[in-house]
């Protein structure tokens, strides 16, 4: 993964620097010891070779090649990331052909068609052919935990939740205490790792080590951004730094759109990631005395080249009030002299005979850029190599670390989520619960 | 459908009308002839019975039971209302279950992966069991013309063209005349009609007919939407003019992005398709001699309850720049002293034995409206009755006319995209078009 960002921006790298160093310190200090006691300590996740142990010998009992679905109910950060990895790498994104065995479902919000179609495909299922796993850090979340016992009334379900349940959840919740007792198997959530941090955990490494990804090689990249944000000499070198540095210029300067713009449909679900981490984190208010001031940005998801014909001539008409950034994967560059030609079947189309298709996003990427830079907006880039779990792990852990970062900077608490509680109150209320 | 403005309207809508009572005049005069002079008169497609009927005998001669597949080739405006009502509408959504006959597929941005995943599905089929829609206003957008030709490359397909090749385009482009002379079935696209505002033409209307949705229900609910635009007695409830004046308040007052929150996630689509036309409608620039002011909001989508476990914090924290509109299907209030019980796995989730599913969403809906209007949010809320052809229809006529309006209100043209030329030929430079 490489991280570009505007041009000249070492300036504003060291004077954020300047501002933020005791927190850079702390949170290299935290992979001196390994360990889980500040909401931070969520980025010692990837070193935490007993988890994934942990995970692999749970995979060894429970998955054999009879099975074709992982179930996970859960939403927001207990489902986020695994869907990030997951719509990044299944081989048949979009489209109904050569489906993958095994697939993951997702149990998110209260859907009673979604829950129904879920149903009849358990029904259809032996239980050595699906493994759910019921995913909430509080124990407590209300669309979770009503799919979950929605789907538990079935006899052919609830039969099988003693081989067949697997509960993620932190060790202090009721969820957790009674699912010990009634002897579900369980992963723990660290308390301190917060929902949108925690794709690290079991919440993200148990699902997808089931389904079949590769999650050392996931933590292997998260690990290698960790290792060089803490190794990396030069302040102008360390990418979380820069990365976190520029967006506060933007910030400051009035940008109050971060959009991703994601060259791969199938990146969409990375960005949708992304947009909870900045939204939850960052979007705030600070508090002096009686006054109220908000804090935050509207992070954006944008996906190429579909979005170019949707809001691009938004995005380049009003370059100020957006910070954007670009996803795209590496291409390979070809020979220019080829000569690759078909017939066409229209006459107007002549000259794209010549021209190979897998040449014309990355044309149209190049072009894009070029065009906002011209237009005088800040453009980052981020380049994957290429799109498996290695380079997937590193962003997600460079992500964390400049939202971290950011958060110090703009002066907010980035692990809370105090302006939620109202509305789940009243939720209950209504419900009677 | 119904729109509820939030309370205190009539003022605002008063006065946004004084100043736009001549343009409001012009569309309602649209009405009166049949016909097609300025891009405001996509209006009157809804009224094009000679367009349904030509689109009825099509589906007749190239519709068979044994139709599996209706591909459409095309991007933006030429995808996106389609997509639009066939992910509200088909039953399985999300899951891959239950699959229905015929299904639509996208080809829309220049992707090798799916690209090939088309050619599979193609290779495997018998003629009459597939479809191709190749759309493009332009007749030259990039993408659209090189997925075709790629595709077309393929005896199969190329074998097949002459019996089930659709091609939709302005009648002035040069693959429409192409078309023509090689005997495939074409549609012409009015030429006032622009590519966000043509779901009511052959555009929108071939696919979906052919794919077994009924558009004549599509375009009756648009049409109600315009006769009461027209005939409505006292502006204030004039549905189309009121939410437009509520948007202009809501930017003078400093709201710059708009968010679109649906309660359903088959709805998503229908907000990616109301998001183009506020994107590529109002985001603009104004130029006056050598200043160019900038006007435009960001248009975003929602989706709950999941992104209420995203966003939420971040909307709820900062309420100032954002003008919230919740999209949702009404709900039969239930009995409240119906004593549905059923045991629960976990104690923990007791209470919620004696809740029902279905209420869960509701519930969340009310209390999430009334934090953000606690919180001073002026939020908007459009409900449908229940998600079909007339509603969704209902919804985008009104979302046009609106448009129109909010553009007059904000002094720009809503049916240009000037920006967006500089990439287009800096692309086709690169690629030696």
């Amino acid at each position: 993964m490489k991280f570009i960002p505007p041009a000249n921006s070492t300036q504003t790298t060291l004077l954020a620097y300047s501002s933020v160093r005791d927190y850079v310190d702390v949170l290299k200090s935290i992979s001196l010891h390994a360990g889980y006691d500040t909401p931070e300590t969520c980025l010692n996740l990837v070193t935490d070779g007993a988890l994934v142990g942990e995970i692999l010998r749970a995979k060894d009992e429970l998955v054999s090649s009879r099975l074709k679905y992982v179930i996970v109910i859960g939403i927001g950060g207990s489902a986020l990331g695994t869907k990030a990895v997951y719509d990044a790498l299944r081989p048949s994104s979009g489209f109904a052909t050569g489906s993958v065995t095994p697939e993951i479902l997702f149990l998110t919000t209260s859907h009673p068609g979604k829950l129904e179609e879920v149903r009849r495909i358990l029904e259809s299922l032996q239980p050595d052919e699906f493994i759910l796993c019921l995913i909430s850090k509080s124990g407590t979340t209300l669309e979770t935990i009503s799919n979950f016992e929605a789907l538990a009334r079935y006899p052919s379900v609830r039969s099988a939740l003693a081989a067949r349940l697997v509960v993620i959840s932190d060790d202090n919740s009721q969820l957790f205490r009674e699912s010990r007792a009634k002897k579900y198997r369980t992963f723990a959530i660290p308390r301190p790792v917060g929902g949108r941090y925690s794709v690290f955990s079991a919440v993200g490494l148990v699902p997808l080590a089931f389904a079949g990804f590769n999650i050392e090689a996931l933590t292997a990249g998260a690990r290698g951004v960790f290792h060089s944000f803490c190794l990396t000499e030069g302040v102008e070198n360390n990418m979380s730094l820069v990365s976190a540095a520029v967006a506060h210029d933007q910030y400051k300067k009035g940008a109050r759109v971060f959009d991703l713009f994601v060259f791969s449909p199938e990146l969409e679900s990375l960005g949708k990631w992304n947009r909870q981490l900045i939204a939850e984190s960052l979007g705030k208010q600070i508090v002096k005395g009686e006054t109220r001031s908000p804090i935050g940005m509207t992070p954006t998801v944008s996906v190429a080249t579909d979005d170019l014909h949707s809001v691009a001539q938004l995005y380049l008409a009003n370059p100020c009030d957006r910070y954007e950034t670009f996803l795209s994967v590496a291409h390979s560059v070809r020979d220019a002299n080829r000569s690759e030609s078909a017939e066409t079947v229209f006459l107007a189309d002549k000259s794209l005979g010549r021209t190979a298709f897998e040449d014309i996003t990355p044309a149209i990427k190049s072009a894009v850029i070029s065009a906002f830079v011209q237009n005088g907006n800040a453009v980052s880039e981020i380049i994957f190599e290429r799109v498996d779990e290695v380079e997937l792990g590193a962003f997600m852990q460079f992500r964390m670390i400049e939202t971290m970062i950011l958060g110090k900077l703009l002066g907010v608490n980035a692990f809370d989520q105090p302006n939620i509680e109202t509305y789940k109150k009243e939720t209950r209320k209504i419900l009677g619960l």
